[in-house]
């Protein structure tokens, strides 16, 4: 499939999509049309169908999309048929409770290898990762093929640490130190910063 | 300032703009331009004039944005100058995370109240925080001013428990659980799922 110039926004949407189906599909529905999906997903009707329009469709007019069949055009989108190794780079609290949390495994998200700087962290061993020293990251990534990091270092480490995570081949970090990284074109970054989004919801709060 | 019928979109863009000039301010920068800006956050130039004119403007044409006025501006339109008191429902690995987290309190947001429904953990005090049985929930919010919420609760409990936070006065809920929550107009959510924002990583990895 070919897929150039898809809008973000629209990439952006598509988890969402593939996170209702798939919970529609435990549900025991088949079948569903994009108002119904619509209401599930609380995005109009018309944007669904806009955006899936982007990758050919799916949709048969008058009857809606079949689920099973969407979910697997969605994952192949997606590029999620397979294993997706990752490293994450800081275990203090918020990290122990990444590799505690297991929505990862089951979307096939596996945290492989975790590295921290601190020596009463290093060696300790977390729902089965043994931590490693920072220090031999060049190392620990040359001998896998992580290309995703979760970066849970304090803000001000999180620069250079992401720099040093590029330059031994991550190509995508989902970031959840509270800055904008600056990196090179090429690598994508993803944001999760709860007080980002307190700040919003706080603005319809008067 | 009237605001009426500005894009949830445009909304969500304003924190990350008062998040950079934050940055800069304490860089030392006074004054910039919307194309400077535009690099540090990487939203185009063009887009970040046509938010902030939602709000009046706030630039000086050939000279750019007076920094500390934008963020003044900023704070106001998404109601930053006061504290917000939350109530955390769920006091996990990831709760326990939040709890100790201490980018909420330097942005003005504060945990005030913990909730949890096992007795291991109810009682139990957590970086100055004693967590309550959430069967209590109604008591607690009734003597207290708390409209927003964090739901770190399991994926087949946060409906229900979103739906008790709301008929107890919570009106904006920031949503770790990987589900999407209907809930009655009026009330805002915000859904914070690193499973949704590494699947708009993986689109990219090919």
């Amino acid at each position: 499939m070919v897929k150039t110039n898809i809008p973000d926004i629209v990439v952006s949407r598509l988890p969402l999509y593939l996170q209702t189906l798939n919970h529609l599909l435990r549900e025991g529905k088949e079948v569903i049309s994009s108002n119904e999906l619509s209401q599930h997903v609380g995005i109009p009707a018309v944007q669904i169908r806009k955006d899936l329009s982007f990758f050919g469709g799916f949709g048969v007019k008058g009857k809606g999309y079949d689920i099973i069949h969407l979910i697997d055009n969605l994952r192949n989108i997606l590029n999620l048929n397979q294993i997706w190794p990752m490293v994450i780079v800081g275990v203090g609290n918020l990290g122990q409770a990444l590799i505690h949390y297991q929505g990862f495994a089951r979307q096939g998200f596996e945290i492989a290898l975790a590295l921290d700087n601190n020596p009463k962290i290093i060696g300790t061993e977390i729902a089965g990762i043994v931590v490693q020293d920072v220090a031999d990251m060049q190392a620990e990534l040359d001998r896998s093929d992580i290309r995703i990091a979760l970066l849970t270092v304090p803000a001000n480490a999180a620069q250079s640490t992401a720099e040093a995570l590029v330059a031994n081949g991550i190509k995508a970090i989902l970031n959840y130190a509270p800055i904008v990284l600056n990196l090179p074109d090429g690598v994508r970054v993803a944001n999760i910063d709860p007080v980002l989004m307190l700040e919003r919801l706080t603005y319809y709060l008067s």
